[in-house]
């Protein structure tokens, strides 16, 4: 972990020339905007107006305005409106929608986004206390969604640094005002839940936690690259799960699961498969989604 | 998960015959003794007074009181008083060593304990707030201290469901008075940190963090296997460590520390040794304990 600004330059070396950069005008996506145009790089500017807020119409026309200035291509989307604000695994979803459509088009897969090591920390945090088929791992500096390569250089710098960086080269941005609303759950982590933490067990939790995560994330990519094979199958054998640890049967179904297009699988769904190892146990069982997992003739499929 | 006391009678079905208790007088420690002896088996009862409150001495006699009743051996250790309390890693140690003395003198060598599923939770939560040389993992049901094999067959069972237990069987038990002394980091983490993350973020955190743990836990253990053989040897070659992930040189660094019996690994000392893999780096670094490790002639050593 560095701990000066000279991070959020060196952070942007290995990216691919042509990319799409995802901008909320926000102080980091617009520290990040400016760093890469410095290094030369011609990025198309992507906004997505979720809707939250009256004047966020008033952030979009910014954002443009900033492309315009930096002669860069900008292109613009907007939440279709909710009666409520829209929550924010839709909001999420929409957005990476927005973002995959705008890469097809344009025929570029490569989007940088500017998360940084608090987001990580937070992205951690919330995955531990939310629970899901897999432990904690916090956010890859590189991975896939959509069909879009997501590159996260700043995942490495601190929210301060960026904001060192952006003082240091006078730059003027947004506040995001939905960042100062605790009713949306990862604000309430960043202004509530960490401080009351650091408070109760000193400043270094959040690096404790970043540096736990960054433990995770390698470990999960070591577990991922051991069942890489097994995951790929359109059927797993029974047998061969059963030669396996503990661990290495979850993590082999998980990605299996995952592979297979099954969504939104919970640890119970990972258990009730590797329940289908048991010769005692009915050979269908349900999964969250609403698919199946069977066993048939010594293997598993999804239906 | 299961949500009855007959979790608390299941789960001591593999347990040695020959067997120490640690006994604190509090209700976990009393229902494990009276669900142990229920089973017929008859555990050497170990307490250990560590001195932390006047009235610990009558906790002793108490405890002394319920062997003798239940027909059983008892052995009481006291911490060496200390100017002001102990410190808690203190504490722990001496206990440790206490029950570890007592093993070898009566030859037994299996310690149950009552860790349960919230001490599983805390402990878990305190290793990712700490930061350490791994992320965290929580307790393991068997593991090895101090030549003890420890035993702690209610690491799946809830706070709730003991006491449930032992109300249903009429025990009686002392109220441990340092439990609600929230300048201990675990009492505080107990009684506000995890109670305040549930106000937060709902009731189902303290699962979802026992769920997060027993993944870890049981991928953590399939990692030791992978580099279980390298963690034994006396050096490490360098080149066969060039040929792991990242994960895999972390994880067998830090095994392989341990083995050589560093103590209090950090992160830093296993990012330290991993930087002896760089021909640029100097030949030697230092280990938090005040050890060193060292490269020569593609190896690596603890001096």
């Amino acid at each position: 972990m560095t701990t000066s600004f000279v991070a959020c330059e060196a952070a942007l070396t290995s990216l691919p020339e042509s990319l799409l950069i995802g901008v909320s005008g926000g102080v980091d996506s617009v520290a990040l905007l400016h760093a890469l145009a410095a290094t030369g790089c011609k990025p198309v500017v992507l906004h997505f107006d979720h809707g939250w807020r009256a004047e966020s119409g008033a952030d979009a026309e910014w954002v443009r305005g900033l492309a315009r200035k930096l002669g860069l291509k900008f292109v613009g989307g907007k939440m279709r409106a909710a009666k409520k604000g829209p929550r924010e695994a839709e909001a999420r979803a929409a957005r990476y929608a927005f973002f995959a459509k705008v890469a097809r088009r344009l025929g570029i897969r490569d989007l940088v986004l500017a998360h940084h090591a608090d987001d990580q920390v937070e992205t951690f945090l919330m995955q531990l206390l939310r629970g899901s088929g897999a432990a904690g791992r916090g956010m890859d500096a590189v991975s896939t969604r959509d069909g879009l390569v997501l590159h996260r250089p700043w995942l490495g710098v601190w929210k301060k640094e960026i904001v060192a960086y952006a003082r240091r080269h006078k730059l003027s941005w947004r506040e995001d005002a939905t960042n100062t609303d605790t009713h949306h759950r990862r604000n309430r982590l960043r202004r509530q839940v960490l401080p009351y933490l650091q408070k109760q067990f000193g400043k270094q939790v959040v690096e404790n936690l970043f540096r736990a995560a960054e433990i995770a994330r390698a470990e999960s990519e070591w577990l991922d690259a051991l069942c890489a094979k097994a995951a790929r199958e359109p059927e797993l054998s029974v047998k061969a799960l059963r030669m396996m640890s503990l661990a290495q049967q979850r993590r082999t179904i998980l990605r299996w699961l995952q592979g297979r297009g099954v969504k939104d699988i919970s640890f119970a769904d990972v258990e009730a498969t590797r329940g289908l190892l048991e010769k005692t146990i009915p050979a269908k069982i349900n999964l969250s989604a609403g698919q199946f997992a069977r066993r048939r003739a010594g293997k598993l499929f999804v239906e």
